[in-house]
């Protein structure tokens, strides 16, 4: 039996090197090498060709490198009974808290006024108004970004589709829960999976019910971003501005708006990645679930799409 | 028995009613009015004057309306047997951590390098190389900054006078203590008090000890700088930059060199300040305390100085 790693660029060595260290008896081979297929139980992958995790006859099970499984669960010729398991790794999370933290921070206290009066050698302090967090999507990184911001202060509001509470969060639930979630967020952070229900989510119709001057932190996918609409809430005053991770083609292509939008940072999709000496881990155990019979961690609902 | 506010700037009211809500029976002056001098038992004091606290024959404590107590010592006509007590103020605390946290995560997660690349349209991925963080005293603040740099996933070290343990931190004490500390500090923030052994002591001699690349964040004060040993160190190429909250002179001069210093970020003495409705508290807690006989929280050794 061996695992096959499948993905577009960046080197495998360290992945191999770390599934190597945690499980010695694992064959891993790396796409396009696959070894007889037949004997391929499972393929660690991100954004495969569609049809080629089709082409393992016996596999048991089919791993993201990312968090993300829309890419896996887009291939409709991926058989719908193998169980699909999303990326968790402690090093991925870390790195999402970073950014989302960072992006928090660097709104409430101001920093983009104090580079431009430092531009003009001008001594002027900004206001600080309070302000109240966010967070949609309270899956594993959510749920550690809510626990950050609360531990520096910040009021945290949450929005996942069931609601399910989350201490010292104030979280709303589903459809119904939306209006009061956004009403309450002076920087909305969106941390959602890309499903069906999540594309197109912030949009004109949500974005606008957020307070006036408030703030978007966009760390989930292009996909979700409505982005005429952000554009053009920020040009109307509505909306401060933006900190953007992710986009719907990427690299950015140079003629966006969006590098130049008053108020909008573009990052090149840096937020988080995963770190295989750690997520590793993840894979080892799961695999070790499965031969036990028992369900491993992180196990994607297809239906619902994360 | 009354309690005189003496600051120079910004209005006392707010002050007033915060110690108003705690303490009603207390009558609360703004200095230059004091009422009858001799029913003067508490000042509440920013860089009073030398000799107008002196001026109060039956002071029995002097607060300082901030963490810093050297503009207090500073006062030699101050009795030295009076009680001085430093601010305590979980407001204060929280915002020194969102200054010194954001400062951290700006300069691991290269901001400055991708808000340049965006101002060119730049689809560049950085490298996040892993950062060691030193933090220079560990009071109140520095102490809550340590845990929160470590709840990001930063490793952490210390230093202090007197080395106390800090659990998940490195820390090291005393003179004995610098060179080990200096040498593992990628970013080094400095929440030092002002004291006599403390002015000047980030120089060549201790910022060139630290690692090449290295990173400064002063949120203590301006006279612990050796201004010119980091604008040299930087053209060296020794320090990368430095986020600098306080200065010899403020409002820093428009022409002074730290203003367009490359990697230099400039912020208007704006990391912590005291929150009224919070700090109150322990001014109030305090003065209970001394009426009961008890040792209040924050108070200062004279001879060491904080």
């Amino acid at each position: 039996m061996s695992l096959v790693i499948i993905r577009k660029s960046a080197p495998a060595e360290i992945w191999i090197q770390a599934l190597a260290e945690r499980a010695p008896e694992l064959i891993v081979h790396v796409w396009p090498e696959t070894g007889p297929v037949d004997e391929v139980e499972y393929v660690l992958s991100w954004a495969a060709d569609p049809g080629v995790i089709a082409g393992f006859p016996n596999l048991k099970a089919i791993f993201s490198l990312g968090a993300g499984v829309d890419h896996v669960l887009s291939d409709a010729t991926v058989p719908s009974d193998l169980p699909v398991i999303r990326m968790i790794d402690e090093s991925l999370t870390r790195r999402m808290v970073q950014y989302v933290v960072h992006a928090v921070l660097s709104r409430h206290r101001r920093v983009e006024e104090m580079r431009a009066n430092q531009a003009q050698g001008l001594w002027k302090r900004p206001a600080f108004p309070d302000l109240r967090v966010g967070i949609m999507g309270l899956g594993e990184i959510g749920r550690a970004c809510a626990q950050q911001c609360l531990a520096l202060g910040y009021q945290v509001s949450g929005w996942s589709r069931r609601g399910e509470p989350l201490a010292g969060v104030e979280v709303h639930g589903g459809e119904q829960g939306l209006p009061m979630f956004l009403s309450r967020s002076d920087v909305l952070v969106c941390l959602l999976p890309q499903t069906r229900e999540t594309a197109g989510i912030l949009s004109r119709d949500t974005l606008g019910q957020l307070p006036k001057g408030a703030y978007l932190v966009n760390a989930g996918r292009g996909e979700h971003l409505v982005d005429d609409d952000l554009l053009a809430l920020i040009a109307e005053g509505h909306l401060s501005g933006a900190m953007l991770d992710a986009f719907r083609k990427e690299p950015l292509p140079s003629d966006n708006p969006f590098w130049t939008a008053p108020g909008v940072t573009v990052t090149p999709h840096i937020a988080g990645w995963t770190e295989p000496s750690t997520a590793a881990r993840h894979v080892v155990e799961a695999i070790a679930a499965l031969r036990a019979g028992q369900q491993p961690r992180g196990v994607v609902h297809r239906a619902r799409g994360y």
